[in-house]
Formats: structure tokens, sequence, C-alpha cells
């Protein structure tokens, strides 16, 4: 059967302190709202609702960047979750299928729990996500009849007993689209804060005779966040999942809590990673690698038997051949490097092509910008570039070719030729003493003026 | 009433192994003397006198470099704690109000707290600080008679009865200053250690028919250091608060944990610290800007809508207008760039002034030395710096002028000039690929010769 | 009584999803087995014999690279502990003295235990290492006899009785060589594995009239790694020990969990280690030196007063001599820096001698490599390297030297002589902002095209 979405992301997130909207935050370089999102996909759903209100502009473009077929729904007024997922009734009111209410500020509900709640269908009209609090302080619980859900309980209205239950709410919840949004108009806000909550579609379906049930995952899953402080926990967990992760991938990390991953980083097995590597979007690393201490990468790829750092600095487009090496304070940027290719040291290639087993000695430098527009570095197999060699794009130097340390290269060099751009040099007899001697003289005479 | 401050700081601390005065080792960037002078500040005090024994001068210098009012006085045989606080008696001996004895190495109590011990000088000619200890151990334990402080029994000389009190000593003491000496006077050293204990005053001051109370703060303010372990649980501790600090400022930091702070660091709401940034002393990041993973900044000032690093070191005097970006493997030090100046890769900018949207190439370095003199590179608005240029200070590149990559520019450039200083580039047919085959038969026959 | 080692590492480690051995994977830049033939190696012993199985060779060669006179068996297949102590036979078979069966994959035994352990061969023929479990788990359990070991009995076997036993079995083992294999020949497999374990001698020595004793260690110590998880753990627990070793050692660690040891890192007393620092293997570092934050180090020496970093990379081979400063971006390899030079900024520096207080300008390079040979770099006291100063070696610049900022430096240069290779600055009127305006306008004109 067919599955809808509908992911509530219309909160300003007081709390958060930013004018950045709630969901909008990231956790592993993706915003909790595109975790929300991920989860859901695995569901293959036919549609995506994403209900935006403060900064619902910003909502939309981080929505539609990660999953065009998204579609957001504005919020105008917040005026209480069944409000929220009212607003999805214009696009899902006629929807064939199931419809699941997520949330864009609770990033690690898992696909295999959002599954279990399909299933879970089968046998009730509303499913609604439950956990097992630790500490079930003030969350809603769910006062259970036998299997059933009889229906859910805000804290501040919960019986003595009641507050005893250790069951909670979500605030997950599956049902048919249209029997959702038949319930939700329901729903009244006849309440202390005057909001139309949409736990309130439990009762109100048990009272029309349909049957409600529960699925019950790990409290971890149900996470929320409200804070900064929260924020930063949820990225400790999700660090943390991609440690063990990467160690069930049988990858090496000598201080796993000093690197850092994204929420698509990819390492194969046996690649080791030294200490204090951080990880940006779209990383991906085949085996036998190894990825050196203080290494950072953003959107590349690295071949088998590569090594990257220290201090290796890899931007969007690199890609690695098999034996690559790149050294330290090496900046590589839209560049694609040969087999065995090396840049060692102090070096900035951006916007380039490096043959196989070419070296590039340190402080190479692809000058690929000339104020406005960027262009090509075009270097050969075996070619081998001379230390401070500036290489003034767009410009090719041929296989097997050399050229002069120190030269700038601004025309072609053919294969196998030497270009160099030098001065010969020349040596002042003993007019490098004289002149620090003078400034010393200089500067004595000054300290005794003061 | 007017304030005084008595800072002990006279130990040695022989258990941090160190040639350092104890009470200059440092967290957060700044000795624990100068925690504890900060936290006594917020009192207006009219005199601050630290007591200094092992390592005077240092410990005089770094009082003095913190807050130039400062007296210190010599403790030349460290006899005990009353015996420190009388070393203060030929300063504060005549002054009128309440003096507070603090720690050196005490790095965390509150200025609200010691205000509460003034407060409390209302009722009470003596006011000791006390806290609840989780685990009392051999802490000096205070013995109250209802809201009085009866006495301070140290653990060795406490009943069973009195161990099991968990209301602890922290040492910090206010009483009218010139009460404060009278008591002093009248402690003597009978007991094991031969030493003039400070916690004597209480029973003398009742035994003389004053009052004694307290006041009660968290066990965490009354943290002391004494070994290096010690110290970097009191970094830990204060690193932990500023983050949190951090988070209530509405500031994002990814992995907090990685994040250092220094006790003056100062960043503006919705700027995002990366991974790995580590603040000394002196940095003010306002709202918005961002502070890329493995940056190192120093002294220097960050206006809005920045982005520095990663890997950007920013020295004492960098002081980055709005939207300036700093790249990788740079280094700026005193040194100012306005709005949307760029110097994005391997640069170094020394003594400097850099106009708005200018653009340094990659390379770039400021020849600010010239091995005994420091000298000014200053570059107009809209310069475009060529890659790998070098600036010899003193010198001026004008607004709108440009410098050919590679070139060492020695004289001014007028604005819109374009300055080159740049050999012909020749190309050798074939010498590359000749030179290398040379090079390779050599090493073919070496390993032949082994 | 001379001593020998049996070390086991012939499994698979099936968990550590790797094609590397097991005891090859390391713990402070040091392979698993190392650590285990290190403590040994405080014995004396006169043999030291590695079972090897899974990847043998490189188990040969990791053993012998650390120490060469590790003689390696081949155990062909894994049929158990007795199995794989059989193979060392024929080299230890008639050895005179004590044998200790240590395991590749437990790396913190301690020296201190493993001669507790011979010292408790003087009233017992076998010794077994035993420790206190806090969570006894599954581990085998020894079955006392007031101070005699009656048996191991492994959990699956063991009685409900027996189960409550918290002393365990750590597998270390020691008894006289010819014993210990009489022992091992009377083992059988008749057990549901079918394999010959190493514990049922103590039973067998028993039945035989043999007296077995233990020996207690703490349960840290005898760790065991079978995942990466637990690889990390281990290494979590080793750089802890290492750090509260240095704190002892009077060295200061800001942040202690960001700096990462070798298993021979050395650091004085009054050293400052800033945060993330990481040693490779080989440092030595003496007392007041300041290693900043984010430097990398390896294979090198640092003398009092040296200041290394922020961003510094010290490759095998670095000799900093006393108050040497070595600055950002730069790295420095087989290279001696006499007393007081200084290498601040953006500079590579490899197979070179530097004088004393010569001083390196910025982007200075030796370019020590010409494609297939390394060469030397000689740079004299004082000496003054102009910034981005190329040294094609193999190039000697003189004592009281200067070089030119930008030049390429192909010859020697005397002492007190200045080299310079450089062209005059040419500045073309108004070229810079017209060559600038042209391609904004080729950019406009672009633009409207789409």
């Amino acid at each position: 059967m067919a599955v809808a979405l509908i992911i509530l992301g219309a909160g300003k997130g007081t709390r958060m302190q930013s004018n950045l909207p709630k969901v909008m935050h990231e956790i592993g370089g993706a915003p909790m709202l595109v975790h929300a999102i991920k989860a859901g996909e695995e569901l293959e759903p036919s549609r995506i609702v994403v209900v935006a209100g403060h900064g619902a502009d910003v909502v939309e473009a981080g929505a539609l960047d990660w999953n065009p077929m998204t579609q957001v729904v504005l919020q105008k007024e917040q005026l209480g979750t069944a409000h929220a997922v009212a607003q999805a009734k214009d696009i899902l009111g006629s929807f064939e299928g199931n419809a699941i209410v997520l949330y864009g500020d609770t990033p690690f509900i898992s696909a295999q729990t959002l599954e279990a709640m399909i299933d879970a269908r089968a046998t009730s009209d509303v499913v609604v996500l439950g956990f097992d609090a630790e500490d079930p302080a003030t969350y809603g619980r769910l006062v259970m009849d036998g299997d059933s859900l009889e229906r859910i309980v805000e804290f501040k209205d919960a019986s003595p007993q009641e507050r005893r239950i250790s069951l909670c709410n979500s605030g997950v919840v599956c049902a048919d689209a249209k029997v959702l949004f038949e319930l939700i108009e329901a729903v009244g806000n006849d309440n202390a804060s005057g909001e139309y909550y949409l736990t309130d579609i439990v009762s109100i379906a048990r009272q029309s005779g349909r049957s409600a049930g529960i699925v019950i995952c790990d409290e971890e899953e149900t996470m929320g966040v409200n804070s900064r402080a929260e924020l930063a926990r949820a990225e400790a967990i999700f660090q943390n999942f991609k440690r063990l992760e990467a160690f069930d991938n049988g990858v090496t990390l000598q201080a796993p809590d000093t690197v850092i991953f994204a929420h698509d980083t990819f390492i194969g097995r046996d690649t080791v990673i030294e200490p204090n590597v951080v990880f940006g979007n779209g990383v991906s690393v085949e085996s036998g690698a190894r990825i050196r201490a203080f290494s950072h990468l953003e959107g590349c790829h690295i071949s088998s038997g590569a090594v990257v750092g220290p201090y290796a600095r890899l931007r969007p487009g690199a890609e690695l051949g098999e034996d690559v090496k790149v050294g330290n304070f090496v900046e590589i940027k839209n560049a694609v490097l040969e087999t065995g290719a090396k840049v060692n040291h102090l070096s900035y290639v951006g916007d380039a092509s490096i043959g196989a087993a070419a070296n590039l000695g340190a402080g190479t430098i692809t000058c690929n910008y000339d104020g406005v527009f960027k262009h090509h570095t075009d270097i050969g197999a075996r070619a081998f570039i001379g230390s401070n060699t500036m290489l003034v794009a767009p410009v090719r130097v041929g296989a097997d070719a050399m050229t002069a340390s120190g030269s700038v290269i601004t025309q072609d060099v053919p294969d196998a030729d030497l270009a160099i751009a030098r001065v010969k040099q020349d040596n002042k007899t003993g007019l490098g003493k004289r002149l620090m001697d003078k400034l010393r003289a200089a500067k004595a005479k000054r300290s005794e003026g003061k």
C-alpha cells in the first residue's frame, strides 16, 4: 500500500537561540529535517509533505535540496500538532494509503521502526509509536487496554496511577490518510493551552469504534532536540553510531572520539583513520587507504592504497586514484589525481587533472583564478613539477615533462620538455653581513635614543 | 562598605612537579591566581593584596599583568594560612571595611558567592564559606550551633560524631579587616604541624564574644588544585562551563568537546564553531560568523559573516571585517582585513592593512621582517595579488592594482597598475625526460654496484 | 634462572574484520604483539618464541622488527592453546628454566606481574595468572584449594556453585619449560570444540603430584582484544595511562583527552603540551619546551626551550636544539636545527643542517628531491634566508649569508654574501584595472547570453 510522509517542521525553537529554523540545525552535516525524511524515504513514499512555519523558505529550500519531490505547506500560525497535520490535507486529503506523521526535530527514528508501524496497521486503525522511558518525567503516557491503546494522556492531566506508567508517547503516528484527516477534524482546542493536539485522535478513534495499537522503539530513537545542548547531545549520539558502524566495517580508528563523520560518510575495510580527522558531506574512502591525522575531507573519493595527510584538505571534486599521496598543508579542489600521483607539501591544486605517477614539488600552486573566471590545469603522466612552480591556468604540462623550481609557467609545456623561467643567481660578496650589521647598528642607535 | 581582597599564593605546590609557582598554572589561558582575582574584582575592591612566597617575582609579575593595582607581599617562610594572611597587615592593618581571604589555587569561587559572604557580614562578625561535600573525606568540618558557626574542626581532631558532618570548610573567610588581624594575632601554632591555622579564628572569635556564620556554595566552586591531574580536571570543568555558556548564547558547537575556550572568549549568536578549534586569549567573534575546523585564534576580532579556516591561524592583532574569508594554511598577524577581503590559501599576512574586497592569491607572503625590524604592507581595495607574490615591506599596492603571479614586489604599485617581476618561460625540448632518464640510469647503476 | 617467553599470536581474529593478523593491530603505535613482548623483555629472557599462524609472515616481520632475537614458529592449524604452545617444543623442548606463556592480543600484562609469577614458581610447579573479575561472565574460573590451584574450570562446564567464583583465568601460565611440554603432551581434545586447551595442564599437573599456584593481577591487565571496538577501548586505556604518567612527570596537558601518545613517547618536566597534539613513535621532548596546538611529531628530538607549532609537523630525523622555533605550516624532516634557529612559517626543510640562530623566512623550501635522489642543504649560523627562497640541493648557504626573497639558490653562497636571483619590477600603468575590467565585462556578457 502506498505511503505518505507528513513531517512537522514549523516550530520556531525559541530555546535554540537562533535565527535558523530549528529543523534546519544539522546533525552529521545534514539538517535534522533531512534525517527525518531519510528514515521515511526507506518506505518508498509516494508523497512527502513538510509542514513549515518559522523560516518556511529556508525549510523549503533545505527539503527540496535533499529530495526534490518534497512538497512544503505553510502553517501560518502554530496552533498545535493536529493543526499542523491538517495543513497537509489539501495535498493528501484524497490520498489512498497510509500516512505517517514524523517530526523534523526528532532525527533518530529508524526506518525499521517505521516499517513496524506500517505492519501494525494490519491490526489497528491508528498506530502510535511508544517507548519505555527510563525517566518518564512529563512525557504523555500511553494508557493500554491489553494490546490496544486506549488513549494518550498528557502528563499534567494524568492521575497518580497513570503517572506510574513508563510507556510514553513519541508523537509519531500512522493511519490511513483519509481516516487521519477525518479524526483530526474532530480534534478540539478546549484545553489549557488552546492548542489542537494530535494525540487526541486516539480517543476520538476509539469513540468512533476504530482500533488503536502501538509499536515500541528504543527511547534513543525518539530523542527530540529543543536546545543547542540537546543538539550537541544528539550529535554525540549520532557520531557514536557512526563510529560503531565503522568498527563493524573493519575500519581502524585509533582515537574514535576525535574523528567526526558526516551522515553519508563511507569508509572501507582496513582503512586506517588517524586521530583528529573531520569528514564533511559526500566522502567515500575505499578499503586499505590511510587518512592521517588532522585531515579535512569533503565531497571527495579516495581509492585503495592512497595516503592522505597529515594536514591534507580535500575539497569537493577531489578524486584520488590508487596509491596517490597527498601530504601536509596541501589543498585539493575539483581535481583528479591518477594512480600514484604525489602532492606532498604545501601546495594548492584546484581545477586540475594530474596524470599517473606525476610528482608535484613543495609549494606548487595552480593559479586557477584570474579574479573573475576559473581555469583548468592539465599535468601529464610522470611529469615532475619543481618546487614552487606557479601553473598559470589554463595551461598544460605534458607527460614526462619537467618544470624548474621557482618557475612561473604561463605557456603549455610539451611532453618531455623542461620548462624554465628563472634568473641567474648573483652572489654579492659580503653584502649579506654588511646589510645585517647596518640594521643592527640602526637598532642599537634607536635603543640608545630611548 | 569598602572591600579588600587577600589572596594567598605562596605555596610551592610540590605535587605539581613544576618550577612554576602553583598559582601561576593556567586554566583557560589565565593563571589560577587571576581567576581568583577576577571573582574578587566583581566586588570592586579598594585593595587587592596577593601573598606570594615560592616564585614570588613570577607571581608578582602575573598579578600586576592582570591588574596593576594589585599589591604583592612576601611570605618568606610558609608557616600556615594565618601567618600568610598576617603578611597583609602592613597594608591592610588600618583598612576600614571587609577583608576577604581567597586562595590562588582555588579558581572557581564565584562573585555571587563572595557577594553573599559580604551580605552575611550584616549578621556575623566572621563569615566562613562552607560546602556540602559529596565525600567529606579529610576536609575540615563546620560545627554549627543552630545558624551560628561554633568552630571549624580539622578532620584528624574530629570526633566520630563530628566526622559524620558533611558541611565542610572551603577556607574562604570574610571579616572586618581590623577584626581579622586582631583575631589572627591570637592564633597559635601549638599543633602537630606547628603551623598557624586561619581556621582557628572562628573559635577565637566566639571566645571573645564575636559571632560567626556561614555561607554555603556548590562544592565545585571550592575545588582546589594540587596536582597536574587536578589541574586538568579543573580545566575540564572550566571548559564545560564555557561550552554551556556558548549554547545559552546561541552558538553552534558541532563537537563541543573538541573546542577549547579561553577565559575571555566571546562568541556571538548563530556563529558556528566547527570541530577542533582552539581559542587563545583575547578573541571575540560577532554573530553569524563561521570558524571552521582546525583553526587557532588568539587576540583577534572576527566580524559577522566572516569565514575562518579550516586550518587558519589568527594571531594577535588580526581584525577581520564583515564577510572576510581567511582560508587554509593561512596565518594572519597584526593585520586589518576590510570587508570582503579574501586570503584563501597558504599565505602569511603580517603587519598589514588589506583593503575591502582585495583578493590575495595562494602563497602570498608579506615579507615584513628584515632580520631586525618589522615593516608594514598596505594593500588597497579591490587589489588582486597574484599567487606567490612576495610583498617586501614597507610597500604599498594601490586600489584596483594587480601583481603578476610569482612577482617579488619591492616598490610601491600605484592604484590600478599591474606590477610584474617575471622572466620569460623557456621550454627546452626533450630535456625534462633526458634529465630524468639520466638520473634513473645513475640510480640503476648504483643499485647494480651493490 | 633463565626465562623463555612463548607468545601466542596465530589467531585470525575474525571479529576484527581485517586482513591484518589480529596481533599486528596497534596500540600506541606498536602492534599488540610488541606490547606483549615488551612486558616479557623486562625479565631479560634468553629466548622469545612467537607462535604465528594467520598472516605468519607479517607477524614474523613485526616481531623481528621489534626484537631481532625473536624466533617465530608456525602453527599451521589452530587446534587450541595447548597445541599452539606445543609448536615451541622444537626450540624450547630442552630449555633449562622457566617458560611463560603470553598472548599477542593481551597487551597490558605488566612486567611486575610476570616477575611475581616467576617468584611464585618457588612454591608451585605451575603458576597461573588470575584476576578478580568485576563481571566474571563466561571466563574460566580458578577453583582453589586453600592457596593451591586445584583446577581451571571452563564456564560451560562449571557447576552453579563454581560459577559464583569471581577469580578468573587470564590464560597466562608459568612453569619449568620441560615440565610445561611434558604436561602439554598429556592434554587431550576430548571436548565439545575438539581443541587442546592449555588450561588442562593444571589438573594434569595435580594428578601427577605437582603443585599449582596463582598470582593475581588487576583485571585491566588481562584485557584481551577481539574486535575493533575493543581495540579502541584498549587504546583509550593505554592513552589514559600515558596521560597520568605525563602528569606524574610534571608535564602540563591543557586538554589531555586531545593529546595522543605513542608507546615510547617521553616528555620532560614543565614542558607544555597544548590541545590536539599527536605523537607518533620515537619522540623525546626535553623539559621546558612547548608543543603548541595541532602539532604532529614522529621520530624526533626536541630540546629545552624549543617551541613547536602550532601546526608544525616534525618527521623522523628532526633534531631541534635549544630555543629553536618551528612555527605554523612547517614540515621538518631529517634535519638538525642548531640552538635558536627559526623556521616560522609555511616552509619545508628536509635533509638539511641549519646553523645556530639562522632565520628561514616564510615559504622557504629545501628542494631536496630531483625525482630520483635526495640531496642535502647546509645553512650556516646566523644566515638569513629571505621569504620564498628555493634552496636547490645539494647547496650550501654560508654563515652570516643572506638570500633575497623569492630567489632560487642553485649555487653555494659563501659566508656573509647576499645571494640574489630576481628580476626588476615593472609597473604597467593602469593595466591591472584594465585587465580586470575586461574580464568583468566578459563575464557580464556571458551572463547576458544565458
